[in-house]
């Protein structure tokens, strides 16, 4: 019968994992800061060669610490990025929160003539100042927070502008960093993104190690 | 201020994006029905170039749906592919299952002496015959699985082994494909998968137009 060899301690996983993460991914031009969460994200999707996409803009570490220490609400655009988050591991105990499934959202859809993803965030604006924003699924939902903010929403502490896709990801995330409205925001060039590693991050961010 | 002109269309979204996916994949050497389900996953993941690594055993596929439509529970290593399963297109109300979190969870891996996802799948025992798995995280619980089946476990419908990251990935769903104990499977080798790509693949199943 077959022997299966593998180790079962999750942090000596974790650990070997991560220092095959930094032994074959090039990280210099990331600060500290930064290539802790390129490491982790890295280790959602599998791939060092995705790192070669991540751009992380000016402050964001930072800024996106901060907000979540002093117990910002963290805004997620589908719920696999909100299930992706540690919630014991959070600093303050932050609020998790996803709209897709409430029950205004498709009343707003069909109101703006928009995706489910885009309506949600209509539902943020209340709590939105000072929050940390992460949209690992639609880019929808990433052109429309745009629009918000454009027209004079409150702004976020961070963006977080992952989502990934065929259809409009590269557009929105290239839009986020070409102009962000002054919020300080992380990306994920081109068409990789998603929520394992929109999670990742937001995990690495709640570390107080960094 | 800047204009954003993007496609606001949910169905059209995922129109346009699966006609790309089919213009740019290469698809032939699968069968009509393993090719809904890789393009579905490379939708999710973002990669036309994962497909290169999806392997489908033979049967796979029909075995999964019949499973799905005669209401086979849907067995998951983690949370966040549970929480991508479109719940409303299960062709019978399928329950979907993740035991991660259950308070007997971590008494059985003390026990055992193995991570929390592969001590979850010991609660999947009772009700593991015809079921489908999906392992969309943890190595470790993809070997554990095998080690069950070995050992005289009940044999599930179909496995989807899609664990993803840089220790004992590779190995497991090497080692699945090697013996699967008589269990139709679909993997994607090597670092490759996580729970986007395995939800993808689940919702594609629950379809009926395979």
């Amino acid at each position: 019968m077959p022997q299966y060899d593998y180790i079962k301690d999750g942090d000596a996983i974790y650990a070997k994992s991560f220092a095959i993460i930094r032994a074959e991914a090039d990280l210099a031009r990331f600060s500290p800061g930064e290539a802790e969460l390129a490491v982790r994200m890295i280790h959602a999707a599998g791939s060092v060669e995705a790192a070669e996409h991540f751009e992380f803009g000016p402050g964001f570490v930072d800024a996106a610490k901060a907000a979540m220490a002093g117990g910002a609400p963290i805004f997620c655009d589908a719920e696999m990025v909100a299930r992706g988050i540690t919630a014991t591991r959070l600093p303050a105990e932050n609020e998790v929160i996803c709209t897709l499934r409430d029950a205004q959202t498709p009343v707003i859809a069909a109101e703006i003539g928009n995706t489910r993803s885009a309506a949600a965030l209509r539902l943020w604006l209340p709590r939105l100042a000072g929050s940390v924003v992460a949209i690992g699924n639609a880019p929808t939902a990433l052109f429309f927070l745009l629009e918000l903010l454009r027209d004079g929403a409150p702004k976020p502490a961070a963006i977080l502008g992952m989502p990934v896709g065929f259809v409009g990801a590269a557009e929105s995330k290239a839009a986020l960093a070409e102009h962000s409205y002054d919020v300080p925001y992380a990306i994920v060039r081109g068409r990789l993104g998603g929520s394992a590693m929109t999670a990742a991050a937001l995990n690495a961010l709640a570390r107080s190690g960094i």
